[in-house]
């Protein structure tokens, strides 16, 4: 047996979440400290932390208007991104209910509703009936729901607290304003991860008191959990994708490409859509998308394990490994972020990405001694797995290697994207070096720059898989892809990090701040281009992980041996799975150009008919804005959810099991590749662009500055970017994990009534 | 028994093959009757064939003095095309000197490079040592390289020939320039599907002669033919496809951004190397290709049949039954054929994509009859199929079926391509009106746009592969992809009726000939888009289930039972198959950009160091501009020819032919996605620049005149469109087929010596 006893595990997992619910809370304590009230604002010192004074006091502007300024702005971001939030919830929580009901009838279908318990399919002895299953089920969908809800709706509401602090930080110099918008990342990224754990925790023993012992009926249910954050999470990502991407491609062409106006300018009517776009897409989507990889990790390595040894020796302590490793995660996340905020200062804009980079590796590096003590105390020394059907013996050593594979390859990707992404590196560079002939060469290097992006992120995924599987069959992936989530919490900091960034920076241009301030929030801003695009290297890599696992644990579940890709059943769900990512895009991007077709209209409408708005004497009418961005994320994230959610039903009723299997492994094989490629791209070009606009080398001057041709190009590359890299690429990562979840929650439907059709033919 | 005896057999299929070759050369002298000297122009008649005057004699010009620039013009393509051609094919010839020398060696080493024969596998009996086999393989894998290569020779000659002859005939009448244009397709078409018909014969003839009844044997070494066409292909697609679009996208990036003249001017220094791209990448690359598909769908179908009761009972007229479809094809697209040149005539403009839309209905409509008929005549009723170990049995009109279902799999993709594609339809008009927006929204929407073209394409090569497969297995796949491709002549003809058209048009343009034989040509270019991106989208179905068929015969040869996606050593080639597709098109697009780099470079420099140049007083030095395209693609065609020729090597030596398998079905199912999108989007863009040009409707109007915002929105689109239309989508067709048929004449090495990583892991 193990070293950590069972009690010690009932200690530990909830003393960890709590700590790191505490941390969260200690660090937006902090933020809070920053006034945005003017009086208040002097008090704190107006001087800023090195000695200097304020830059506006050197340049003689008036403070205290800019304060205000910045509070009112802040304000409507807050207000624009809550009456977004609730109007979705409002529509997700109708879909919710509806769904609740399927999984509900579905599942208890199965035994025709019977209250009568039936005999375990892989332990012996009697497990609990089919329709309390299902309805610990559709209790657990409900509740993961909500948890990703919330914690989507926490972190907007924090990222919007803490940019207009950050936009006033920025005016006691670079570091200060860092240290801001990384804490208030780090307060997102722990409330996150430590809620899930918590959450977690809490229903597999609420669940537990009902099961007892049939620990196969418990974990089953429990996968819900990981199906009810997905589709939150689904939503999410796709209605804040395109809300995002509406406002700031509208605000882009009619602002930057017809009247010639900076980013950001307050009198660009869809200025604030922009904004608000900003959390609701890049931050509570994203929270929603990350705790959701999380939730269905550990579901897919909680469900494999019911019925290894574990779950058959009733080895609680070992059952709850998966866990274990996210507890051990938020305490080294919980020290690699005291690196950033207080054992190093950063003093100038070039120390801002090593400082962000340093993060991963410390916390990588952290975490690999991390898993080994939690590995040799949790674990037996030897206990065996359930592989389709035989039996697979593994040591506590060979597990933690598992998750320590998982766990680097999520660094190499992470810098992988770096390269590809960081105007540092000669990729971007090369980019930004095509705008000189013009907007068509731009994008083809680009196009080109995203697809090359794909293959070490693959080999590396590849690795992860092959090695894991061979230790540890499909327990081994999901524990991979928990290793590849265990330092979420930093993940998410420096994640979140970058839309604050961007936030701050929109907010010191409408407040009026000097230029000098809009550099240093551009800095900002530009290392956060590329965090979000390791953020979103991350997820999807650990999305690719997941749906495996996922899929090996639905194809244990609904029975099937083997997924021949000779079998024409399953070679054309192959072929119409590697389809599916390409429909979704479509109906994405096709969503986003609409929506900013009638953003554009309406922008020019207002600059066309409000007089004085262009010399700046008039205010343009930010809430009509708003509302366009809202009602058409609204209208538009219907059918591409539709697709996701319906896929797996209709597949797996009408053609059954092994074909659903095809369709699942063809999306992931082929999600996987446009999702990376796609958000490499629209990073390279967001950062080709600030390339040249920063004019920080020679090479760089020669193809700026702004206005120029070749800014002009680079602009365009940016735009295009903005729905593969912020709607249509992260969205595919839900996609191809959902699909999987959910054909996981159904399997036992499919495997009893699936196949409809080709039984009739 | 069949009713059609052996020497029915005999007869037929050489007669078939050589009525198609008698008919090309008719229609080739027909074009030949068109003089490209003056003097003999005049005296054929200087009247158009409806009573009105040339056009040009209308408007007082010259006529001589255009004749003559004509002719200077298609002279200096022809030996632009032939130069570019020779160059390339001594680097190739040396790599397939290198190449067959790997195949005999690895294919000999099998058994020890014994003399002694062997105990067949499928029959009873004794079979040839596998050291003829390689020799034999060799042989008609440098017969298949030739026949590639002469039959894309001949169609850049012809194409050559022809483009003048069309440009000159667009004077008498739009119906006239459309009839010699697609007369001379065809003579490609027929010469091509005929010569590879009667070379596949003779060497089955020939190769009997040593084989006798080792019929396993015989068809294992035919395989060859379609590994040297399918590589001869690559090379040709690669090559041809950089050298076109870095000459396409250069001369536009100068000429119609920068210097704004007009497409195809005389004085843009890279309008000839423009024009020779399209007879090198367009004509001679498409050729090859198809060729490729061909050779390799019969051998596909024949290595199956080999070891079915055809081959075990010697049934010499059931075994040719894919020759005999293919003959009857040409019989059948002859008839067609005659319906565009004879049965009827074009008199409008708007006549001419109906005319040729007529033409795939009416060839897919008969050649269902033909089918019929020969399933019927060459078939014995029931016979049986050899599938994966066990046995099928099939009835000659479940056979007849699978033929069909590939038929008409391929019209449908057709035309969903021609909906996609036409300017005559929203999707295309859509984008075009996107273009108000700018160039951002004109990419988001055309990205959108073939991401969604690949829906109904893919369910269509799902529902063939299925029923296919259900009714005949792996045979079946084989005999759906020969039905696709049994139309090829007419495909191929619509399809070079593209690039001969576009070339006319370029020659109007230099030769200086009046706007309204410009709009005549434009008209039938506008056309020949849409069929060329028809002809592509028959090239990558036929491409997908041709390598399903090859991947079917690998697996059976390398006697693999089951391509378990369970099993990590198929998943991860399965998700690094995937990603090749990506890997290769970053590679090419890049080389298409980066060749087009120094296009424009040249071009800038001869701009402005010739005196005189942009007034049009001194001539460009086109011949440099061809030299640079020439270098630029033999250089840069060579990374990724190797990725591809290397890739199943690698895998099948180091990985075993378990992972070979998940990386040919991963290329595949994501490959075909990425080639549809990318040419539908291409064909899109290119269209609706034209939609916008030709201003025939109040919408197009609204968008207009050439020159406008938008119009030049729609030209950075058509840029892009470029690479990816005809450089990197198309080259994967070839990726997905050549990966597969090289792997399947490798299959006995990899099965005897394959998997070294992994035997010592």
């Amino acid at each position: 047996m193990a070293i950590l006893g069972e009690l010690g595990t009932e200690i530990l997992i909830p003393v960890c979440g709590v700590v790191g619910i505490v941390f969260a809370i200690a660090q937006w304590f902090i933020v809070s400290k920053v006034k945005v009230t003017p009086g208040a604002a002097a008090a704190g010192g107006s001087k800023n932390g090195y000695g200097d004074y304020l830059i506006e006091e050197e340049e003689g502007l008036n403070d205290h208007n800019v304060v205000v300024k910045c509070a009112e702005i802040q304000t409507a971001i807050s207000e624009g991104a809550t009456s977004f939030l609730f109007t979705m919830y409002q529509y997700v929580g109708m879909f919710m209910v509806v769904f609740a009901a399927v999984i509900f009838v579905f599942l208890g279908s199965i035994e025709g509703f019977s209250t009568k318990g039936q005999p375990c399919t892989y332990s012996t002895g009697t497990c609990k009936p089919a329709l309390y299953t299902a309805l610990f089920s559709t209790a657990s969908f409900l509740l993961g729901a909500i948890t990703s809800l919330v914690s989507g709706f926490l972190g907007m509401k924090i990222a919007t607290y803490a940019n207009a602090r950050t936009t006033l930080e920025a005016r006691k110099g670079v570091g200060k304003a860092f240290i801001t918008a990384f804490r208030s990342g780090a307060v997102m990224g722990f409330l996150l991860s430590s809620s899930g754990l918590v959450v977690l925790y809490i229903t597999i023993n609420v669940f537990k008191m009902y099961y007892g012992d049939d620990w196969e009926g418990l974990f089953e249910s429990i996968t819900g959990y990981g199906l009810g954050g997905s589709s939150m999470a689904l939503f999410g990502r796709v209605g804040g994708g395109i809300y995002t991407k509406a406002a700031d491609v509208g605000a882009d062409l009619v602002g930057k490409v017809e009247r010639n106006i900076p980013e950001d300018d307050p009198r660009n009517p869809a200025v604030i859509a922009d904004n608000v776009g900003d959390n609701v897409g890049d931050i509570a989507g994203m929270g929603s998308d990350l705790f959701g990889s999380y939730a269905e990790s550990s579901c897919a390595a909680l469900v494999v394990a019911s019925i290894s040894s574990f779950g058959i020796n009733h080895d609680f302590t070992a059952m709850c490994y998966p866990l274990l490793v996210s507890s051990v995660g938020i305490i080294v996340c919980l020290l690699t972020t005291l690196f950033a905020t207080d054992f190093f200062e950063i003093k100038a804009a070039s120390e801002i990405e090593p400082a962000l980079k340093k993060q991963l590796i410390i916390s990588t590096a952290l975490m690999t001694i991390g898993v080994a003590v939690i590995s040799w105390l949790a674990l037996p020394a030897k206990f065996t797995i359930f592989n389709f059907g035989a039996q697979k013996d593994v040591s506590n050593w060979g597990l933690f290697f598992c998750v320590a594979v998982g766990l680097w390859a999520g660094l190499i990707i992470g810098f992988v994207t770096e390269y590809y992404t960081s105007n540092a590196y000669s990729p971007v560079q090369d980019v930004a070096d095509s705008c000189r002939t013009g907007a068509a060469t731009n994008v083809i290097f680009g196009l080109a720059l995203g697809y090359k992006s794909v293959i070490i992120p693959i080999f590396a995924i590849a690795v992860s898989i092959y090695v894991s599987f061979s230790i540890a069959a499909m327990y081994g992936i999901a524990m991979a892809a928990l290793g590849m989530l265990s330092t979420m919490a930093t993940g998410l900091a420096i994640d979140a990090y970058g839309p604050i960034s961007d936030n701050a920076g929109g907010i010191a241009e409408m407040a009026g701040m000097s230029h000098r301030i809009r550099e240093r929030t551009d800095a900002l801003d530009a290392a956060g281009n590329t965090t979000a695009a390791i953020g979103k290297g991350f997820a999807i890599g650990s999305a690719a992980l997941v749906s495996l696992a996922l899929f090996g644990a639905f194809v244990s579940r609904a029975g099937v041996k083997v997924v021949d890709v000779l079998s024409p059943k399953v070679f054309i769900g192959l072929i119409v799975g590697a389809m599916l990512p390409y429909w979704f895009s479509a109906m994405t991007m096709k969503s986003v150009g609409s929506a900013a077709l009638k953003m554009v209209e309406e922008v020019r409408r207002q600059f066309n008919t409000i007089p004085g708005l262009m010399e700046g004497t008039a205010k343009p009418d930010y809430a009509t804005c708003v509302k366009i961005s809202t009602d058409a994320s609204i209208k538009e994230m219907i059918p591409p959810g539709a697709l996701v959610m319906l896929t797996p039903l209709i597949v797996g009723t009408l053609f059954g099991v092994e074909t659903l299997s095809g369709v699942l492994a063809g999306a992931l094989v082929s999600g996987v590749q446009i999702a990376i490629s796609a958000s490499n791209t629209g990073g390279a070009w967001d950062n080709a662009k600030k390339y040249i606009e920063a004019g920080n080398s020679e090479h760089a001057r020669s193809l700026g500055p702004k206005g120029s041709d070749c800014h002009k190009a680079a602009v365009i590359g940016d735009t295009i970017g903005d729905p593969l890299k912020d709607t249509s690429g992260p969205s595919l990562n839900i996609l191809i994990k959902l699909m999987a979840v959910e054909s996981l929650v159904f399997a036992p439907f499919f495997a009893t009534y699936g196949g409809v059709l080709f039984r009739y033919i």
